[in-house]
């Protein structure tokens, strides 16, 4: 026998309440019972966010919802500042020169959060710019942006703050309307705890307002045409039925455990994990600004082929974690802990990935990393 | 104890062997487990297709992949055909006009299809255009199409033909290579008998060779990209991976059927439907070109109100079938006989239909609908 664990930082494993949902008949959604659905998936969905703005869904994965972000705000030949931290704020500048906007990028060495004065220098260069892009964590290398002062930043500049938080919001503290983020956006298979097909993306009044302006073509991703259909809660195409009705179950689960227990919840294990890679002489790949979301590790010295410790983990103990991607590939493991996540799922990870590293030759005594994640939950239960 | 029953054109059932799959835990995209799942996928949705090419799963409803048939064929301002037989075939002209095409409609009253002698002086007044964009089956007034002739005509003007079969790849022949159908759009929530959530789009080589002229935006909906990535059995973009898993079962079901019994079963369903109309003195909507997907029957003068009658149907019988939209709300009403549909779902959509007309004042006799249900399956099985 060989369980099967997911500890990617997307898709996360689905709560086995939510996955018994999806074995249901499907329900029609030009009818009283979905839009009675949708009311509360809307009033869920405004907490999560911590905004009165409205979070339209839309049916598709993060990434439409970045070019909805893109092509519902600007103007073409419009400059934005994208901050490209890895392959994700990477994918705001791409999504900027495919639509025909102007985009000017701060590129970071992998695993560096950008440095605040270095946004205000760049701001004070083109203040013409009309937006800051960027990630609230850049996955691909487990970096947490400095996400309030960047929207402090953008505001002084009378810029938007354009937020893809993927992979966090309802991972850590990200209170859309406090900080003034004026555009918000995350995925259904990341803290929301449900299969990939659905991005949600909420817009401040400011937002709003360069909607009325923008000229990019949309379609699909029309957010003005989809606000409309929302506030009637019905949506303007087809919505991914299914996986509405597990949302409704997630943003209850979330409200359940309340969301500042959730975010505890990821700190407690994110500082377990980062605590357990120390105690086995692993170096994480961001010095400053660890993600709560995943924690990137570098590959060790010790070992040639780091492809191997991501392969292994998986085909022989049936645990999956990520590897990296594109330049960081064979140089990283990623491991994630957040969405349907507890204690016992960062003592299975580090133990697969002990007996990994054991197997592959890394110098280290078998049970440290554990003993590291146990000290960091003991000590957690005493204060 | 009131059953539910679902009578309409997407969502339509799901199979209760197909349900149960979204009740497993979830498997990462990035994983051998899930490119060998994709690979049966492929093949199948080939079979499906009655192609060679590739077909692509995008992750959205049918209006995305009908976005992306737009901005990966075309370059600004070119002129394009549209055939609007209702809602579906207006939705090409506003992509069109979205996109900066030129797009020439072709409006028709609704329940007729294209004449192609119609649409041959269309095309010779416009030897500029570059493509036809049509329904195989326009869903919002039951009308099939003429597709082989649209198809040929196209052809022989060197253009495109680009087919919105959304409810009709899978309801009824439509050989991809055979007839020469360049572009072929279908949605998983049609005869794919599954939640919606994905959409499929294949091109023949004369498509991508307009593709490679192509000058529209598009990132999300970049059918290039995704034909590189698929042919690794992988994704540009995080897939809906659930649905995907249900797609191979439903796939699998119709291979296990056969394509060309799966049609024979439709135009059983869909004759027995229309012929109960007739026996109920309803008129079709249709009166030359019928589509075996859905029926369209007008509401008859005997009844003032015609919204009542799918409204009675769902509150008080549990039986969802879907009325007129835009102009023609209240003036049709429409019954879906394709996807996850026996025998039985007929006798049960025309009880619970003649249950409300009697309760509305209509004049007919009880039971005469059924009668004809019946005996067109009793003659169809003597055949």
């Amino acid at each position: 026998m060989r369980k099967s664990y997911l500890l990617t930082p997307g898709p996360t494993s689905i709560p086995e309440n939510i996955s018994a949902l999806f074995a249901r008949p499907i329900i029609h959604h030009r009818t009283p019972a979905f839009q009675s659905l949708f009311e509360d998936v809307r009033q869920g969905l405004k907490y999560l966010y911590q905004t009165k703005h409205e979070v339209l869904v839309l049916t598709t994965t993060g990434t439409g919802a970045m070019e909805a972000a893109v092509t519902n705000l600007f103007q073409k030949g419009q400059k934005v500042i994208t901050i490209n931290g890895g392959k994700f704020g990477e994918r705001w500048t791409k999504l900027a020169k495919t639509f025909d906007l102007n985009p000017i990028e701060l590129a970071l060495p992998a695993g560096e959060a950008i440095e605040p004065s270095a946004l205000e220098d760049c701001v004070r260069s083109h203040p013409d710019a009309r937006a800051i892009l960027f990630q609230a964590s850049e996955t691909s290398t487990g970096v947490v942006m400095p996400t309030k002062e960047i929207c402090r930043i953008a505001a002084q500049a009378g810029m938007l703050s354009v937020c893809d938080a993927i992979t966090a919001c309802g991972v850590f503290d990200l209170p859309m309307d406090d900080w003034g983020i004026d555009v918000l956006i995350t995925g259904s298979q990341k803290a929301l705890m449900l299969p990939p097909g659905l991005a949600t993306i909420a817009l401040s009044e400011k937002a709003w307002k360069f909607n009325e302006q923008a000229d990019l073509p949309r379609f699909y991703f029309d957010l003005a045409k989809e606000r409309k259909s929302q506030a009637k809660n019905q949506t303007s195409w087809t919505p991914a039925i299914s996986i509405i009705q597990g949302l409704q179950e997630s943003l209850r689960m979330i409200r359940e455990e309340g969301l500042h227990n959730v975010f505890k919840r990821h700190d407690l294990l994110a500082r377990a994990t980062r605590n357990a890679a120390k105690a086995l002489h692993l170096e994480l790949l961001s010095k400053n600004a660890p993600s709560n979301a995943v924690t990137a590790v570098l590959v060790p010295s010790s070992i040639q082929d780091g492809k191997q410790i991501p392969k292994i983990m998986r085909d022989k103990y049936g645990v999956t974690i990520a590897g990296g991607q594109d330049e960081l590939e064979g140089k990283i493991i990623r491991l994630s802990h957040f969405g349907y996540c507890d204690r016992f799922d960062i003592t299975t990870g580090i133990s697969a990935l002990e007996l990994v590293l054991h197997e592959l030759g890394h110098p280290f005594e078998l049970g440290q990393g554990l003993a590291a994640v146990l000290r960091t939950f003991a000590d957690s239960s005493k204060s």
